[in-house]
């Protein structure tokens, strides 16, 4: 069995970490960490975990996580860099969740979330983890900075034209959609049923912190020689509890391409990633609880514009199945151990 | 291998036992019948299945069920019944998630369902599906009749009180409340988004089908010499997908018994029922998508009168679950087997 | 025009009446209080009253507040006591929100409340803001404090058959249910959306703070000579963000009376009560916005004992369309001026 | 009193025209038809409507209709045209707000509707019904074909950068999101609560009914001498029941521009069109059951493209608000009679 820590656990990722890892084969969580709630069991939080889990939130404590064989963060930005270089010196490996350790340029990491970065010597290390696209890198990594929900379904979604340098690299919008989960269990007004339900709006369209970390990862995919990629990026609140759907344009420069075929070619051996036939339009719920990406392209009157729609559960996918995914590969299991099950519908 | 048949599999109870099916690891679905859409995949219509199901829906074949170990009935009431006889004659047994062979008074069936029964003659030999009540007859059963939704978080939440026989038995008030998937999956303008969303209502509050159940299921539960048991049964529509949530009323006639211990003795050994803590209110999120019943028993300012609060997700627990939890008791294999799954939550 | 000010405008009650005066033709908003928020204009916080009101919120002072003809208390319980003697010696008169002079029984105020009353001598001049009830007492009124939102709809139920004798006292359930704004506009973790949306649960089942209050008013609608009204009351919490469903259940002690005709005479001059045909049941989304109440009585199977749904829109009916319905009767206007929007469906 | 009669009374678009009328102040409905309902009243149908409309729905009489002022179809698409040549001929006039006669190029909507249009002769007549761009000619149209929903949010929100020739024509993108009630009150799979609930999807992504309605309405705010507009329209089903949420994108061809000032100067006297501070994001529930739009302007990072986000309720300002706005002005009232209520916010 995997030793598993899991370091903040109080949060819809920590919840969701949980119920993956229940039904994993071979995992074995034994400790998890909440400051503030440190002594209450965690079936007392979250009920869905009753007569699963006896553990309670303990004190995070860097022996006892340094015993496990793998340690999850999944606490906000700022924690996992802290205790990072003492929690590495155990020789536990990391996966964090977190936004710490996903942009390589400092100052730009420093800009977006507006404090000094705590551990700057091992950015270089982390390997960005999203397995579609950086499968080798995280087999024998110590840390691994998965990434993030927008992240994940916008760089999914335009992977395949972008390895190709089939689109104007200025042209590039992500207009997404997530649901109210991604913004973490803390009291908010902006988050409460009254404000959210019946009600859907854009924010952060001058600039969400998720736009250097797409945009680092769409120029890494393209090919060398081109314009670096350029994307607008708004994302908007949509009225329900889990899922994100990105709808993406760009501007074709070879009109000649068949665009399904292409998509459903570069994801043909991806589990995880799914094309659905032409014409299709993915739905949110046909992902909720699982892994899955299902991703549809179209090119609207056959004009010169390739509209590519998208969709993850930002807790699964997005976050905390992408996480056991990537301990699966740094386990040498099979990536799709323990997460196979089949969204809820309806 | 178990081989199974699915008779109807196009409404959501259908697509909830193929979802549980898939991460069964005994159970093989063979067949899956639907007459309205014969040759469609079922991954078309449900694309959470996409990827896990090749199958394409298929006209009933008497000889093609036959074959199967298991048959799943997830039909409207009367077709069960209609084919019931010939598919028996073939040696598979069957389980019935209609309301078809539910009810023993066959007068009685026929008044509430208004037609007449096609198999009055099975009906005897039928075992109604409630594993913690009926665990012993199921096992051994050619025919059961799974419990309906409404009846299973009712009678549960009752059981104990009724058994111990502490309760008037013409003060039972059952005041509960559907998420809306238990309505089916059919075209009626009352269930649109628009019709149901942001709204709450009682409905059928002259008389529910379920009713006539329920009160043979607390007849049966209670001892032998009282008066038996009545009902007020009213139910609600709740603007959401899954789960019921059953509050209780009954004037009891001992006020001395601790009702939190009668009911967690009363429940130790049952997988699937989970007592909560005195002072707890099970909400229905907390079993969304797994075959768990969690109870709550409260006496408000220690009146007269005994509260119980119980809920189950109408489609595992009320429906698709039971439904597998029966077939693992027909084979002999442990209860749980594959559906030990937890709640999504949030 | 009258004179308004309100204490306490930033809450869900707050705004509510900030549109439903902004559409009384006699009414004119002089001030509206904020401690918190002093200085930010009302309709930046709330986006809806955009182009009607330019007002911010100002630093409740007693000498502004006291030069309007009326105020309004839309502030958490505590706050109207701590002013209300000192505003009203300014010969304002107050319509009171709030819970602070509801009960008229002061140690059991201070026992649910939990503190100790800071107006005890003005307790027994307030007058309990029930129009239905009590129309003659409030037009004279220096004090009123509006009923609560569950004692408004489970009183307006049980009116008519306490009122005639008809049901044992004792065998009163109140199965009550409400939206998500009856909890105020305060961030707090168990109402955020992703803990509310597709669930259902009870809540406060050993004794909500309502149900003193509504005990109190059945008590005083009873025939003199009966033991007291005694109630069992249940809260729920449904994902939506207005209304409130009661479910009430009694025991009959005539069962010749002709309930429907009862309920139709008892309420057929009040505006704002509207009896549904026998059979209905009322939906809290007709009411949605607006100031009434619809209710269908039932008597299920013909048995002894009798059901009535009531619903009305927390916020309006239950809150501040009542509040506006007594300032018009403590003005002289016809009751329902500025109060005849139909509800926004769907 | 205006004499108004509505042909199509059973949708959602009907029951907002009687709301809204409900309180106009010189509007008196005097038949509303349904030939499949013929005979129900209006008030049985849709419960908020009880007390103040007695009407029952009646077949349509083209006598009845002719002797009433204005005529509002709020009915599928086809039955306007059938019917329109006979009742023009009466002298009445009418408020169409069906798609009826909104394009101008015949074979055009032909193609998009897939039927013959049956009134050719009258869509060169036909004033596009929308207000602030079309005002005078709806002043004396005998024919006004109300502008659709999706068209309404998208033109209003494009039009300031394409009066003012700022933006390439080709490269406009509109994604947008609509509530559940813009598909009508139909009996159908795909718009039930358990379908559309806690899930996001596009939809007719290559191609939807509106794309040439609103390229129509764009060219024609253009100047005159560039290309013509060029639209990618991807719309997309929000789990609420009104509201529409519009995000534009266009690259600028002019950088100097003050956008929130152009903006802002636009819409200064348009009373139902509200700019935003910069840095807003327009939240549908700000104009649910209004009849405003609310819009805001941005340019992320300020790089070259420009963000544009428009709200309005589609029932209200995108329908049947629309129409009564149109009657006003055809009717020589002051064009927010009867419209002034605001928002139902939360």
């Amino acid at each position: 069995m995997i030793k598993v820590g899991i370091v903040g656990g109080t949060g819809y990722t920590g919840v969701e970490l949980l119920r993956l890892l229940a039904q994993h084969p071979h995992a074995d969580v034994q400790v998890i960490t909440s400051r503030g709630e440190a002594g209450v069991p965690v079936a007392q939080m979250f009920p869905n975990l009753r007569g699963r889990f006896d553990l309670a939130f303990a004190v995070p404590d860097i022996k006892q996580l340094g015993a496990c064989d793998i340690v999850f963060f999944a606490t906000p930005h700022g924690v996992a860099q802290a205790m990072m270089a003492e929690l590495l010196a155990t020789g536990t490996r990391v996966v964090d969740l977190s936004a710490d350790f996903r942009i390589r340029d400092i100052p730009l990491w420093e800009k977006w979330y507006g404090q000094k970065h705590a551990s700057p010597e091992l950015v270089g290390e982390a390997v960005y983890g999203l397995a579609e696209v950086n499968r080798e890198a995280v087999k024998n990594a110590r840390l691994v900075a998965c990434a993030g929900c927008y992240p994940t379904a916008v760089q999914l979604g335009f992977l395949p034209l972008l390895e190709a340098g089939l689109v104007k690299p200025d042209s590039l919008i992500a207009n997404a959609a997530s649901g109210v989960s991604g913004a973490g269990r803390q009291a908010k007004v902006d988050m409460l049923y009254a404000e959210v339900s019946d009600s859907f709006k854009a924010y952060a369209s001058n600039g969400h912190r998720h736009l250097p970390e797409i945009e680092q990862g769409l120029r890494a995919i393209q090919k060398a020689d081109g314009e670096p990629a350029e994307l607008t990026f708004v994302p908007h609140l949509i009225p329900m509890v889990r899922g994100i759907h990105a709808t993406l344009y760009a501007d074709l420069v070879d009109e000649t391409v068949d665009l399904q075929k292409l998509y459903e070619q570069r994801y043909a051996d991806e589990y995880f990633v799914d094309v659905l036939p032409a014409g299709s339009h993915p739905e949110t719920r046909t992902v909720k609880g699982s892994n899955f990406c299902r991703i549809a392209v179209a090119r609207p009157l056959g004009r010169n514009r390739v509209v590519v729609m998208s969709v993850i559960d930002n807790l699964t996918k997005g976050a905390s199945g992408q996480a056991v995914q990537i301990m699966n590969i740094m386990q040498g299991l099979p990536e799709k151990t323990g997460l196979e099950n089949l969204a809820l519908l309806p």
